[in-house]
């Protein structure tokens, strides 16, 4: 359904053309500083501006509504709302008897019996990753001495991106991407064997980011061509550490203090304006589909923020779970977690 | 933790060198037929025997104690355990200081502040996952219209696995590969957005296999190098059927009836008998460690029916869950499902 | 934490002062007809006006920002808020340091390390209850075949509530109140042997209601008195019908299809105008305490409206669960549940 | 299902007349000193023997499989089992067709399509209460300074338990009971708004044993009939203390440090040596009933050490979730808690 986590829980809400979308984050330990202004860097940047992403434009300023008092959160819910302004539902009207392929048009339409709002691709749309933004900001600050950083690696197969996307966006087309996410001074024993390894989570919270078709840990794919010689991360010293990272920061699900490092594959976005085929439900005939409106060509472009948003509600939900297994004893590789004061009364 | 699922739920306990594994199968419906024999085939093609498997010999009995009652299941939770017999712990004993690359040694000591059971990995051991392959079994006789099928299709990045696998063995060395899954005859509407998309549940399931480091669905990683006009699967009728499946049967996390495919990386399986640096726990000493004892060369190789299984967990789940949102209403593109018949009285 | 439910779930947010309250209702199934008109009986019914309960004016009108689509539930989160508008923050400012007797004030304090907001006792308030009934007058919906009717018993111990109450006004006290609830026409087979029995479940679902220091079913607290050929209820057909119905519809944890009845014992109210011994939190010292401002005197009063809608938000989980176990089976005593229509195109 | 627990998590299994019974218990921190030994006092004190209770014979060695290792918890699951040796099915088999008044066996019947193990109950068995007591064995180490104590209150409506069961005996009857449970040393802070109050979590847990059919806290049903001025419990000094205990330890849902205090109603052992009415599910035909075999004349007295398990059980689950919130920080009135020392190397 629409919640995630154990501890640190979040709950999303909203579609693309409603009147808002919003995410409610439960689990916030009380005393972390708060302010709207925390979240513009993040918001800013996962809505974009460069070539190839949408000219939609919404401020996307969060609404906090509860969980917030005198700057601090209070370890109740926080309930995070975004207002959509800039719909034009008119754009997606007549997409509604032609679903578009790549996008979940038709499953939405089937799952949910046509009784889904179909606008704009409604709950299943990426305006609802504003949520998740918002929700990761606030997670960073609970893992704080942990670093997360995202960063496109490959658009359309290559390293020049503004080429690839030049080339696209002048043919009506859209193209995919990679994208990479680092995350360091990670604390070792995180992660609960058996399902609910790092690598579960993490790909679990990141394919629920539109797009995503793939997901590597450390070497990834290329790990399935090496040998074990090569692969093995040779330990150095009684901390954990290794003289190389194959593994990328995990072992046995449970992070060993190294480097996090896993990359994703982002399909190029379904929203083209070239001609494709598809159906008319009411007549059951062909047709052919251009698709207007405002688009981003390349949605990999986007997805760093997003996906370093994911990453620290995962961090954030593992690092609480870690401090009821531990009680506040430390580990060999665990960085020092800022602990809110009490408040003065 | 160390059970998963919604409504088809398992619960996995035991360590490799302990008296026994086991699991604890909950949701399965009421009235499926199942006996012993029914679990042969799939455990014994995990017990595998080729070259590059390990040589620990294990009779692999189900003993089920719960949930089955003339026959067939009554709808309480099923307890299935195999004992453990060829333990040689001795084997492992001298590990104890030094953790071995690759593996979950040092993780496990480091979360468990070293009171876990380390004989052979203890519970994050590959022989746990006898007992999802268990839950497997039960679970495809529940989505017995979909057809699930897996297979290896590289060994350490050749399509020539026997001389892949006598290199490897001969330089006493070990070797990834590549698997993949393909689930045909699935019903359209499965999969939940936001979080619990088939994506998402299918990579948190698959991440529980010991070894994996990548997991894509459909084109995956090459969906990153492609257009949109050339990834975009046109719809040619009503149910959903596409010209192309470039997106392995999953837009916007739900299931389009399509056969769902994707592909898992496996790493080089961590056990290795050539000499590697390690650090000595009690010293705080650099040491070399050379493995003896019985390893696999090639775990990807036992691989396939475990990523069935796993697939058929998730299916299930999924299936179980659809049936709560439908209520017996009938979608596009879905398959009959056996009902078990009223028992007689 | 704040959420609650497996298919129907919901998640709370919100504090007594703060701008507005809300809920967000999860796993609703598609096609059910939702107007905001629907809540008005409801939320009429909880906000009530006799003597004896407070005198804050509200609106309370649901602001739904998700999952509905031209008057029908789409199978999206629905996201339904309500502002809080008539706050006297100024009433409650000198109770910060001076913990009420009787309140969460203390509680909260020691708990969320003196973070919580603390106005009108913050999160852990009488006024999120608007939500639980906002998101029961969905489940309603849900259960529609069965009849849910709450009502009040008994107010301080007697029959005659004008009396009791009068005289507790009159006193500046409050008074406590036992309050039944009963449902009608109830599908036989709901609830999950064996921590999901529907005594458990509608148990917690109960004890969420601030207030609330008692639950029993059936009989209850006098069957403890009684002999098992009184108590047990005798079987006169093969769906299960009895002939007295002293278990108050549930065997084993499974309801019988019999009226489900339960009882819960409801605490005075804990503001009073009486002055009550409590302690300076900043000096240390005892202070004697008056409260002022607006206070239910009975709060049983105010229950029964939520009492039905937790009791209809868990039959929702239950009769959703149940329809995964049976696929449209139909059982011995099953009333027809209204399946939506499919939209037209 | 038959799992609970958000961090302390069990999942029970088997049936009355099947060759086992036991139970998983998840999230035990890792360096607990358990031995068989330890689980010997509160089995006996279940297997029971008074005048009252069953004649059934079973050894009740606790059989653990896992999660153990050189006499420790190794944080991973425990595996802990029950064989079943003194069954009698015969006893049950002409019960088949008759559903016993005041059992499960029709709703069990009804619920799972006739397809349940109805021998002896089946998996709805008393029996599995052995499984609960031994997880809260475990869970009472955990708990180590909070001390939890049940006793009979009252047997049959009398404090002469004696009399009242030796007249229920003699007349072939059986007779419900009162049991009452005090856990000192509480320490503040446990219990989450909203929905996982510790009432809530109890009386979830509680109504998992069978036969339980109310459960108060405090001065429960009675404050029902009392004022605010006699109820609220005057607050003493900053670290929370009252007055006198009329909430029972529980202030909007969370604890205050004092004693917890609750009791629950035991209705009358279903099973009477006395002839009752109930229905050949074959013919359809009413048939008289007396019930032979071994049964309990009143269960309630059987109940203290599973009311302290399930008691133990959900202390100890709150209490890692505690751990989780407040990351080692001491409350105003919290108890220190054991922690297990590093494993010597």
């Amino acid at each position: 359904m629409n919640s995630w986590g154990t501890i640190y829980r979040i709950s999303i809400w909203g579609e693309s053309h409603g009147p808002a979308i919003g995410i409610v984050v439960d689990g916030c330990p009380p005393g972390l500083n708060l302010k709207p202004d925390d979240f513009k860097e993040d918001l800013g940047r996962r809505r974009g501006g460069p070539v190839g992403t949408t000219s939609r434009h919404e401020l996307d300023l969060p609404i906090i509504q509860s969980g917030l008092f005198r700057g601090k959160t209070t370890g109740a819910p926080l309930s995070i709302g975004f207002e959509n302004s800039d719909t034009r539902s008119s754009d997606y009207d007549r997409l509604k008897r032609t679903p578009r392929p790549g996008h979940a048009d038709w499953t939405a339409h089937d799952k949910f019996f046509g009784f889904n709002d179909y606008r704009g691709g409604g709950h299943l749309s990426g305006r609802l990753t504003l949520g998740l933004v918002a929700a990761g900001v606030i997670a960073k600050k609970i893992v704080e001495p942990i670093k997360i950083h995202s960063r496109v690696l490959r658009v359309g197969g290559e390293d020049d991106f503004q080429k690839a996307l030049k080339e696209a966006v002048a043919g009506g087309d859209s193209i995919g991407g990679i994208v990479e996410c680092r995350a360091g001074n990670v604390p070792s024993g995180l992660g609960e064997p058996f399902f609910d390894s790092v690598e579960s989570l993490l790909a679990h919270a990141v394919y629920s980011i539109p797009g995503v078709k793939g997901v590597e840990f450390g070497d990834g794919f290329a790990a399935a061509g090496m040998r074990g010689s090569d692969y093995n991360d040779e330990i150095v010293d009684v901390s954990g550490r290794t003289k190389t990272n194959h593994a990328g920061g995990v072992l046995g699900g449970i992070t060993n203090g190294n480097e996090l490092v896993f990359r994703i594959a982002v399909r190029p976005a379904a929203s083209i304006a070239r001609p494709q085929q598809t159906i008319d439900l009411q007549t059951g005939k062909p047709v052919s589909l251009t698709i207007d409106g405002r688009h981003d060509a390349c949605i990999a472009l986007r997805v760093p923020v997003i996906l370093e948003a994911v990453t620290a509600l995962v961090l954030a939900d593992l690092w609480l779970r870690s401090r009821s297994l531990r009680g506040g004893r430390p580990s060999a590789r665990r960085p020092a977690v800022r602990v809110p004061e009490q408040q003065e009364e």
